[in-house]
């Protein structure tokens, strides 16, 4: 599938066949190419529960506003975020000195900048570096899966706190989104697509309250 | 180009061809497209401010790490995150109304559950909603401009209050981050992909701290 393509024809589904279940195979392929997504400062901040099981996606559901979607997915995936700026950062840096990125001296370098960016820990700025990298982690799932023939649909709309707890995941870890996933069911009715900003609406030149963008 | 390759081959690119510029159809093509991407509550808290001119480009790489690739590139997206939840509410929820997504008495709670998942002006919770959905965004816009013959580099080395002022961008908004975009010059050599985690250490099954994923 062409990329363009699949950016255009990418909706979210809400009907999925709920008995078809994803070969293992084609989730790690799923999961491996959307963890290609480049971060700041390559640190990776994102984690993911593949909840699969029946009995795990009811329990997940009675914590996103009951949406069956949930369900009826072949999988949903909890992306996690986290905002510890440290977890990766020696793997990092090994990588970036074995490859010729950089050279030993400037590891102190990067280590402080890092630290500076993002505050200190509980920090907002910490929660905000995790979400937009598991975002982008996210996205590039999204489109990847269309290039598996699946189809997905990125929920915001659960109860953060209880979930978390139900699934044993960490207090200071973040849930930027859900991501259901699975094969669409042929008969459901796709509604259009949903209002779009014309770019004079959002972009503009050189500055931000400045040009139009060229017609 | 397959979305799969879009996204195997797509690579942070450090050298640019400085003397090209982006067509203004390209540049349109390449933001429309990208803002197909999905948000919360299809809320689009989002803009960009695109840098072309050579003098802001100097001006904008000042406040970047004094990185070449910010004034070598063809643009440079200066992404715009707003935490204000209420912008687009409201031709959001005319939209979903007339294209039947909803019946006339959701509005009312469909706004309830934004303003509470969101929390109150000023909050984090506001933060990570914009700079999340704004990272769904960029992440789309980074796939899209391969389809377009263009390539990227998400940059988050910056000194974001000062480079705020600069370009006028209002105190309450967040940048998550740069993207330069331009055409890579060839005789540039491009490192090994820096390391990613392999699956056993980012993914479990059914709960954050369990079963590992099938090999």
């Amino acid at each position: 599938m062409d990329v363009l393509d699949a950016v255009k024809e990418r909706r979210s589904f809400t009907f999925f066949e709920s008995d078809r279940t994803i070969p293992d195979n084609r989730l790690r392929e799923l999961i491996e190419l959307a963890n290609l997504a480049p971060s700041s400062f390559n640190l990776q901040p994102w984690r993911v529960v593949v909840v699969q099981e029946p009995e795990r996606k009811r329990v997940l559901r009675t914590y996103a506003l009951d949406q069956s979607k949930v369900e009826e997915a072949s999988a949903v995936l909890i992306i996690v975020a986290d905002p510890d700026v440290e977890v990766n950062l020696n793997s990092m840096l090994n990588s970036w000195e074995e490859l010729g990125y950089i050279k030993k001296p400037s590891r102190a370098t990067i280590t402080d900048m890092v630290r500076r960016r993002y505050g200190s820990e509980g920090s907002c700025e910490r929660k905000i570096f995790a979400a937009k990298n598991a975002a982008l982690f996210a996205m590039s799932l999204m489109l990847v899966a269309r290039g598996l023939g699946l189809e997905t649909h990125a929920i915001d709309g659960f109860d953060e706190g209880p979930m978390k707890k139900a699934f044993a995941i960490p207090d200071d870890k973040l849930v930027p989104m859900l991501i259901a996933v699975g094969y669409p069911r042929q008969d459901a009715l796709l509604l259009p697509r949903a209002f779009r900003r014309s770019l004079e609406d959002f972009v503009s030149f050189e500055s931000y309250d400045a040009g139009k963008i060229p017609g």
